[in-house]
């Protein structure tokens, strides 16, 4: 199958394609090296079954004509700006990268006819829900960051899409994603600043702030498996893990790995990291649990795991 | 106070306008003349609390030059393409008019700190719901059309900015919105048609679609209503009346009302007019009828006063 990786050179993207084309697939990728990189990707370039198309996808002409290069089959939709604290100053790149990179690939699929994409959403999407399990049919989507509005609308320009184009369309609803190739996150800043100063850490927030994290590989063989399930319309999951890690659970996992002890931590207090944040959520995991998939590691373990990856890459 | 009316020269803009100016307000009008036009607004060129802007939405840069220069107080957010038959073959149309316009609204109301806004919504975001009532908390909104998309994403940003910018939005899912200066839609086409050839009426579907009608001034008169009660972050109302009518009822009345006997219907067939179209939904209003508000007309009096207004302008 030929497969367009919107977003590709990224965390998530790079990893998925090495899977892709394990599993002897051809793989297009556009990247504009936003928050993407060459060295994510830099193993693939001959590679006879890879492409490479450094293109903002935000131009629709421009993509438009990659379609029609292209015989692309399926769109796998995982551009966006995922770091959250950018945009909170600057609501643009939501606008850009996460919204109108959706309007752009949905458009061209239907000036193309492509039927088929699997589309990246977040838990960002409910919004402050902190005290209640999480269904894919949870009422009253209340998004709190820029990022969550502009995957909900994304997820409304699928629903529409589809209906009046007759196309298929799986969404996972992602949780926090780590592992390999990670780029932001608590973990990664964790790491750098304990590398500065291994004698204390600052800790945004008060350290309970209890998300699920879902270790990358786990979430990419998960993509591949239910693409090829057959489905009608849009089929949305919630994808998570069991547990959920803290914060301050994070720090001790680092700084055991790291060999570190006596690390004061610093607290900037307050139950949020930064104003958009969503400090705790839970899914509700039965419907994916019904089809019989599972995540091999739980969110400690995600965490552990990641955290040794990505100190082996630093040394 | 100083109300900044987007869209302003259309339907129900010009009407809101009519009343604020009445009730003492000043008005910045921004109109790009998409679908609103000059004569909407002709009557209130010489009002020295009225002024007007022949600008596009979509430039955010301009649209800011706007706020700096007026002391915006309160945005009303009127502007989209209401069109949805349009829409359907150029869905770029939606992406500009209906969702881009919203974020540039929003995001000179962060830059310039306007603190309020109304935002015209509507029942396109609930899609297929035929067979339930709709309340404010339905779950699983999975929209047909463009329109319906664009305006839920259009949501989704409200809820971001409002939490991360402290905003208060009062924010109406409207049902089908008739009266004075209607441009489009049922009840203007039959009047076209029959006026063309009065022996005959195409009517698109089987004429058992079915929806709420609200007369526009009941609409105007509610917007301002609530935009004086004092709320925090984003307050939303389904509003709507009582009753609702069909497509076959509708004709019915514009025959009845332009003294015409025997006239053959032609139904296309189908139980939908076109494809994005909603054949039928009713709102619970158990929400804003606890208010106490009530529409003056239902559905059926709203379609007959409508149609004599629309006859009348014709004259």
């Amino acid at each position: 199958m030929k497969i367009l990786v919107a977003g590709g050179a990224g965390f998530i993207g790079s990893n998925l394609i090495d899977l892709f084309l394990e599993k002897g697939n051809e793989v297009v990728c556009i990247d504009n090296y936003f928050i993407g990189t060459k060295k994510n990707i830099e193993h693939l370039v001959n590679d006879p079954n890879f492409v490479m198309y450094e293109q903002n996808l935000c131009d629709l002409e421009a993509v438009s004509q990659i379609f029609a290069k292209e015989n692309i089959e399926y769109v796998v939709h995982l551009a966006a700006n995922s770091d959250i604290q950018a945009s909170a100053k600057n609501p643009i790149i939501e606008y850009q990268n996460t919204y109108t990179t959706t309007f752009n690939l949905l458009e061209c699929m239907r000036l193309h006819d492509v039927k088929k994409m699997f589309f990246a959403s977040t838990s960002a999407v409910y919004g402050e829900k902190t005290d209640e399990l999480l269904t894919e049919t949870t009422a009253d989507l209340c998004p709190v960051s820029y990022y969550g509005a502009c995957k909900l609308g994304s997820e409304a320009l699928i629903s529409a899409y589809s209906h009046m184009n007759d196309l298929e369309v799986l969404i996972f609803r992602f949780p926090n994603v780590i592992g390999p190739r990670l780029t932001h996150g608590v973990i990664f800043d964790f790491i750098k600043k304990l590398e500065s100063d291994d004698s204390q850490l600052e800790i945004l927030g008060d350290g309970t702030q209890c998300k699920p994290y879902i270790y990358v590989l786990d979430l990419v063989e998960a993509i591949v498996r239910f693409m090829n399930t057959e489905t009608k319309g849009v089929t949305l999951y919630n994808l998570g893990v069991e547990g959920a890690t803290t914060v301050t659970r994070i720090a001790d996992i680092i700084c055991e790995k790291m060999g570190l002890c006596n690390v004061k931590y610093n607290y900037t207090g307050g139950n949020i990291g930064w104003k958009g944040d969503v400090p705790r959520f839970q899914y509700d995991l039965s419907k994916i649990y019904a089809t019989g998939w599972r995540a091999s590691c739980n969110s400690d373990e995600a965490v552990a795991k990641t955290v040794e990856v990505v100190l082996h890459s630093r040394e």
